[in-house]
């Protein structure tokens, strides 16, 4: 069998099994993500030693470090793995909700019921925990998924995609609910993109390449962001203080994460507190890059901005800075060179502000707060699939909602229309 | 300037027009629609003249009846497109609300606010009454929009694009809000597609193959709904009479709409009821085509209904009729053959009509009510842009809140992430 008539029964498959879990209740569900975290934990030397081939197969393959490193399943991060799917399980019910039932001019009652979105399919890259964060949150929302990780991490996926059948199966759920491709072939995420009968929705997670093939090649809808070059505004009006404290949080707090401000803007009348800042980041160890008028006002920044930087998401200790006139001149720079992730205004002027959050046509719109709150938990969804740059469907961080829709309802009582 | 480059010259000026809408106000956006109102008023007998002229063209290229029939524009419907633009002048503003703000254990207060999507791309047939019922539409949830209607249609659409121009200038927003593409070019269609850059959603309106050549080819997310094969089911638990009445007038109370049933399915315990039914629906002039089984409970029905004619979207007076042994088999019947639409349960048995209302994965599924609702303005939407069986964004019919889209608002006073 062709690797694309593989992926074809694949998901045929996962559609019956997305029909049985759709029409599951939510113990069956919960009981599930209980019974995975046995199975794992029954699994466990055999899922450690699996792990420690694609390791060693990647070391005999030159994989660099930092991959190894995101290879790398540890017993600790096996133990987190499992404290989250109980985790998952505790989590209420994002299926099954009616709301907004109305009664019409015509007579009948009008709703919307929550509903799980079908099958899920992931396509993501070293990591392994991936597999099972990724599925508990697909099952705790009624939907199937595929589940198709890098080929670097293919004996541990293949493992773990055991202890998915394992608990699935036990807790009396079709084993096609969650279905790890175990075939090492490119060709498995071209047929997974482009089969929108059986697949539902396409979440990528990786670099920055898997996320623009996908992005490129897809028929199936995205839920993705490509970049995250996140801006902090300071505003004429703020509070020297907050924004110093605000902008040193926003680039230190972690370097590598896609809510981590890469762009500093600053109004002209705030150039003074420039200086103090900018010694702060570079004490850090934040590379400062500046556009001319930001290094008159902070000689201490030695290197420019080039138009380029302006569009780069660095993810490392670098940061760009840029003096604009007011608050327009820092929306039309975000409107232009930004990626619709999240932005950050500071100002004690309350109507900039709310300019600032209407206007500003991102994920996430701050008003005095760090870039670095844009995230799942600290939103308080419980849980995180993903962040979406998209304006359909899910915005921003994205929870279990993300993996649901929603349908009409309507009850009458033999209402015709006339 | 090729037809490329000019679409996207159309995209970039779309784009900064729908920043200056997205920062408007709505007495701004409800000055404009009553300001194309007038102008429509001003501009009516070169509008008319300009439908002539189509209508002259189109029957000398030898368009059929039905074509010139929706081509037409008389002066009633040119009344009922200028009460269209007031009435939705009059809807309330479907942008800005902030819903949920919540304060998190952290101290920012989150919460999300309703926003334009940005850029629609309308992509239509023939009629010329859609080029202002949608820009207005577009308009009213501030967003810009780019129509592109019928070659047979380009000196009405033309006409009609000068006085949302007008009426745009009249109140002081940008003219290039409201675009319509007056080059009779097929690839035009084609750039529109292509470019999510400029464009954040396609809207395509029209016959099947427009609506597939769309899908097939956008790489911009499309709202729509490619078929409505909706499906009644008559249960062994139904009120014989309810389930009389709504089957025949989901069948016969119009028979061009896509929520109109076009296949009936009955539980062989209601068998006896076939006979009245069907000699009700052939006395209005409806062929039934019939399973075997009903064939033999319903002597009347002399076709017989084929393989193709479950997935056949006759949108004629024609229904298939099919016997089913309960609620499992109907449903299943609906999961391989129904295109996602619009489906409705006849049911005394609440038990049964809850596993239907959650089962069945379409836009909009019923409880002893005719299909016939299904529709943007019995569900009190206060408008219709479209029909959607995507599971993403908008499902069912969709009203003004199909175009907007929602992002996340973070306050805080001073909040940084530890």
């Amino acid at each position: 069998m062709d690797i694309h008539t593989a992926m074809m029964e694949m998901g045929r498959s996962a559609r019956a099994a997305a029909r049985v879990l759709a029409a599951s209740t939510i113990e069956q569900r919960n009981e599930a993500l209980l019974q995975i975290r046995a199975a794992i934990a029954a699994d466990r030397d055999d899922i450690l030693a699996a792990n420690e081939q694609d390791l060693e197969e990647g070391r005999k393959n030159g994989l660099e470090a930092a991959l190894l490193d995101r290879l790398a399943l540890t017993p600790a991060q096996l133990d987190v793995l499992q404290e989250g799917l109980s985790q998952v399980a505790a989590l209420p019910d994002p299926i099954g909700h009616i709301s907004d039932m109305r009664r019409m001019p015509s007579g009948i009652d009008v709703g919307t019921m929550r509903v799980p979105l079908g099958v899920i399919g992931m396509i993501y890259e070293s990591r392994p925990n991936v597999t099972i964060e990724a599925a508990s949150l697909c099952l705790k929302a009624g939907n199937a998924v595929i589940l198709r990780g890098g080929s670097e991490a293919i004996h541990c996926n293949t493992t773990l995609g055991e202890s998915l059948a394992a608990g699935l199966s036990a807790a009396g759920l079709p084993v096609e609910a969650a279905q790890v491709v175990s075939v090492v072939d490119r060709a498995a995420v071209g047929a997974l993109l482009t089969m929108p009968e059986y697949v539902d929705m396409v979440v990528p997670r990786g670099g920055k390449g898997l996320i623009e093939r996908v992005a490129a090649e897809s028929k199936v809808p995205v839920l993705a962001h490509l970049d995250g070059i996140c801006h902090v505004y300071i505003d004429a009006d703020a509070d020297p203080d907050k924004a110093h404290r605000i902008a040193f949080n926003a680039k230190t707090q972690r370097y590598g994460t896609c809510n981590t401000m890469e762009t500093l803007l600053v109004a002209k009348a705030q150039a003074g507190m420039l200086p103090a800042l900018v010694s702060a980041l570079q004490a850090e160890g934040v590379e400062v890059r500046g556009c001319e008028a930001s290094r008159q006002a902070a000689p201490d920044i030695t290197v420019d901005a080039l138009e380029a930087d302006w569009s780069t998401e660095y993810l490392a200790p670098i940061l760009s800075v840029r003096l604009v006139e007011d608050v327009a001149e820092a929306m039309a720079h975000i409107a232009r060179y930004g990626s619709d992730h999240t932005e950050s205004i500071v100002t004690e002027n309350l109507v900039t502000a709310e300019r600032f959050l209407r206007e500003v046509d991102s994920g996430s719109v701050m008003h005095n707060a760090s870039t670095r709150f844009a995230d799942g938990f600290e939103y308080g969804l419980g849980a995180e699939i993903g962040i979406s740059t998209g304006k359909l469907h899910a915005r921003g961080p994205v929870g279990l909602e993300g993996l649901t829709s929603r349908k009409y309802i309507v009850k009458g009582d033999g209402h015709i229309r006339l």
